[in-house]
């Protein structure tokens, strides 16, 4: 019998360890999930897992840890060093969803040595982005193709059906903090043979469109550092590399009134925080006083009754009232004014949306496959995001006990043993990646 | 005899280098100019004054170092704390041109128990801004006044004769790479009682105009905090509070193209910079491809023939001129392509312009009081700059030597004792503080 042990019982577990309570009773092993907040835990399991109190920072975690043939971590990725180091000194393999940090990969030579493995950006994105790339990467090369460029974008939103007159289409189904943090340093790519970069400034207004079938126009704007992947995709040969997120058409020009004002800085507190409305706060970015929307259309050169300010009004940005905070900073605010709205209600369907474009030629034929990938949710609790964030690392754990996993040390699923188990079988689960070819 | 120690003979040291030569000669004090080059040292001195080889960081410092009565320090500011930990070890007072930092600002009592002034924003701005405000301020005070608004601008520019080809009325007259960074982060101010945020990305196109008699038209744009004096300045009742930056006329547009497009970002190095031209530098920040000017026009939303483009044009931006760097970071690209045409030429004059403007109320009566404070240089070397940095704490060392300051510890000049002498004998030296009232 081996012993699991799920860590954090938030936004994105349930999916996980509804998999992986069924695998464990199927096949005689023992799953437990802890979380900071026993309650959160209990919630989301029946007899026979276990749900227990968990803090990582507590001394007595390590006992518990230590019992686990496996441990999943959907704690904040910057706890994940602590879990690690645990994990190898009692070694236990470890499995989670966030990108790999300069600290995990200094750990690759002694977890692969105790033949343990460390599985990291196993998620959605990261993770179902790496895997479906792959596939259609490795399947280009195999048939003979060079592939010149690979554009990519994944965002996580709301479903046609759900908040039908909420403009920006858009609510918070993951961390809402990093949603407003998202973007901030510079965005580096490779397009056409040139290195670009775009400054945070600059970000929401240079983005792509994106046609998915059945949903419609999306936009993307692009992730961090494109180029990470170059090499262990095996993308040696692209003149054009861009990886991105992905939101509805509207979404970007409106969240960059947010952004040029600096409403998003997290590095200073607002003053007087707790005596102001929500235009109190937009105003303390905008010269001079007067009408709030007049002052943001001359500011911003925007239209009365454009778009930006139809997203804005529709989430309070512009309202009397009061923000509700004792003190924050810009970003925090802003967050807990965008929550008010932008909370999911318990029958909100999200929906996940992944775009892949790769251009190849075989001898003197250009090719374009384009791909994509939706999930829709059933409601609050059981997001899509939850769905494609948890089963692929709930597929990684079953593949892990069956032996099915080869590769040791810190790992991150772009190799075959990982995307042809785990997209079949989310395949057999509702998420499929469909292609096109032209 | 006293022994006076000046760290640093790099481009603000002249004035005070030959201020404080003529002092110690005549009255019998020692003068050592130290420099990490000794050869910069000793082409601004001429004997009895020696020039010394000076690494802060080399242990052998110390015992140069523990010699003198009086340290003046002119190193870059973040080395400000080496040397004044050796200063409190060794008993030896302390003077910067330089922001008192959080460290220096600990060590405040240590000093005073040892009787050791720690003097710091004791040159232009930060120092000759304080001690004209503060005579402006306690003018007003000690008259019954109440203030309402006190702003301030200073710029470190070129005279109207220099280059007068040049589109930006601006070359560099002190640390460059100072200049590129200039405003990152959030400024904070006060204004008609609100407090006012305005992030990097506003800064440059939310500039106030100010005039100065005989020298026409300038902009200024927020420092980071102004509120920082509010207290030391003893402004109290103000309900604008804003001190800043001037610049000529147009350049804040121009340089906020730099600005969008990124080119002032200090934290990643740019790929290949050995094989970029000008253009390409700057096409990397831009959307697709074509000719720059086409890109930067649409992307920017600039006029072809408009100032903004004619001031990118003559520094060079828009050539086919190899940038000359192995690497760099797009600051320092920045800072490399504009050094080729904003270097000082051997004749050229820089021109320091001060402005001050206070509104208060005597009864019912309001009153504007304006101030205003200009000083030329000879030429690349005896800059307005360097005597108006320079001077301020040259004079300082004089007064400390014949014991006519008091306040010891880490210290500010903000109060007459520093104020009245400095800024009439800076009046005496042509730097004179001209004040207009309506």
């Amino acid at each position: 019998m081996k012993h699991i042990l799920v860590l954090g019982a938030g936004r994105s577990s349930s999916a996980l360890i509804n998999y992986l309570a069924h695998y464990c009773q199927t096949h005689g092993h023992r799953l437990t999930v802890g979380d900071a907040q026993r309650a959160l835990a209990q919630e989301r399991v029946t007899a026979p897992t276990q749900a227990i109190a968990f803090d990582i920072n507590d001394p007595a975690s390590e006992a518990v840890l230590r019992e686990a043939t496996i441990v999943l971590s959907l704690l904040p990725a910057f706890l994940h060093p602590i879990v690690a180091r645990l994990c190898l000194k009692h070694r236990i393999h470890l499995l989670t969803a966030s990108y790999v940090s300069d600290e995990i990969k200094t750990m690759h030579e002694e977890a692969a040595r105790h033949g343990l493995l460390f599985l990291n950006e196993c998620g959605l994105d990261p993770g179902l982005d790496h895997m479906s790339a792959m596939q259609l990467i490795q399947g280009i090369q195999q048939k003979g193709g060079t592939i010149t460029s690979f554009e990519s974008f994944t965002g996580g939103l709301i479903a046609p059906a759900t908040d039908p007159d909420n403009p920006w289409r858009y609510k918070f189904t993951w961390n809402p903090r990093n949603v407003v943090l998202a973007g901030q340093g510079t965005a580096k790519f490779l397009q056409h043979g040139q290195f670009k970069y775009v400054p945070y400034q600059q970000l929401f207004q240079r983005t792509a469109p994106v046609t998915i079938p059945g949903y419609g126009n999306f936009e993307g704007y692009a992730n961090r550092d494109s180029l990470k992947y170059q090499t262990v995709y095996g993308l040696t040969d692209v003149d054009t590399l861009l990886r991105g997120t992905l939101r509805n058409e509207g979404y970007c020009a409106a969240w960059n009134v947010l952004v040029q004002l600096g409403c998003c800085d997290d590095t200073y507190m607002i003053e007087s925080a707790q005596a102001m409305t929500h235009a109190d706060f937009l105003k303390s970015f905008l010269a001079g006083d007067g009408p709030i929307e007049k002052m943001l259309c001359d500011q911003l050169s925007l239209a009365p009754e454009g778009e930006e300010l139809k997203r804005l009004r529709w989430s309070g940005f512009l309202s009397a009232e009061r923000i509700g905070l004792s003190e924050g900073t810009p970003a925090r605010i802003t967050e807990h004014i965008l929550q008010k709205r932008w909370h999911l209600k318990p029958a909100d369907k999200d929906l996940v949306v992944m775009w892949h474009r790769l251009r190849y030629r075989t001898g003197q034929t250009q090719h374009t496959l384009n791909a994509y990938l939706t999930a829709e949710g059933e409601n609050a609790d059981r997001t899509a995001m939850a769905k494609t964030v948890g089963l692929p690392l709930a597929i990684a754990t079953r593949l892990l006990l069956e032996n099915k996993l080869e590769a040791r040390g810190v790992v991150i699923p772009v190799t075959a043993e990982y995307y042809r188990p785990i997209l079949h079988e989310l395949q057999s689960l509702g998420v499929a990646l469909r292609e096109t070819e032209s």
